[in-house]
């Protein structure tokens, strides 16, 4: 049960739903910048793997509601499924990923301990793997976000129900219609 | 000078500014979510203890822009100005604030490090002095907030400028018009 009364049922409105229902007001900028983050187009990363720098920070904080949300929703949206998902989960250095995505990751990771970690050398090796600007602003961002989410969800205390049908029914809404609805 | 080139003099625009500039359709969701946190009325908690905790917490995680900011927007807006800010950040055992803010400081302390790490006591102790389920769902929202603005600033390498007549104009124009402009 959550720290405070969020005023629905939290086996239905499990992790980040019920602060959402409960305060709209906030619900509103957030499904926004998850929305521009994880899924405007065009955007130089797929939405599989914006999904993927999600659920890796999320899992470095663990968040089990949140990892376990991304990491449907990425599975979801890459052609090479949960197996990859799992792949970066356990090892970036071995995951069957892009140069590129791995060095993004290596910020996403760093910017998960404190934005200090992002150093330099960290940029250029992305950059040296064809990153653009925009590329490592958005991985900083969406990983400063996860941040945020996973202190958001776990800071109330909310419910994590382990329960695959669900997430993979939630995987298959945001695949198709977003953040926003 | 940041890790990407934000297309701006940063000298002019030093921390968050260049990157809500470069990035306006991430700029939008993250000024309404400060907008909300920070300044909505009617809210228990007023602006200047809102911007307390924002600051308090870009401390812990030494975002000098941040952290600078948000303790002039404080001290702009409430009656006993940059000294009880300064109170706060050196120490709140002994800051003169009231026993609720202090126990939010608390809650807002734990967030910083780990959502995990706000536990059921930190929450009671809370509700004890007084606080509501809306000025705790807010304090650890707001703490969240600023794990991820504080990132943002940092991750990206921006500029700060230690300016205190800069800083002082930008808590003029935040106290009297918001973050919306």
């Amino acid at each position: 049960m959550a720290h405070i009364d969020l005023g629905v049922d939290e086996t239905q409105h499990p992790g980040i739903n019920g602060p959402m229902m409960y305060r709209p007001e906030t619900a509103k900028p957030l499904n926004e910048l998850a929305e521009v983050l994880l899924r405007s187009e065009p955007h130089p990363l797929s939405r599989g793997e914006r999904e993927l720098i999600a659920a890796y920070v999320s899992g470095r904080n663990d968040c089990d509601f949140c990892c376990t949300s991304h990491s449907a929703f990425a599975a979801a949206q890459l052609a090479e499924g949960m197996a990859l998902v799992k792949e970066v989960r356990t090892d970036i250095e071995t995951a069957a990923i892009t140069p590129k995505l791995r060095a993004l990751l290596h910020i996403a990771g760093a910017v998960q301990r404190s934005g200090r970690e992002v150093t330099p050398a960290l940029v250029e090796a992305a950059r040296t793997e064809g990153a653009t600007d925009l590329e490592i602003h958005d991985t900083v961002l969406i990983a400063a976000a996860f941040c945020m989410f996973n202190r958001y969800v776990d800071g109330l205390g909310t419910l994590f129900v382990d329960d695959p049908v669900r997430f993979a029914h939630a995987a298959t809404q945001i695949a198709e219609h977003g953040y926003l609805r």
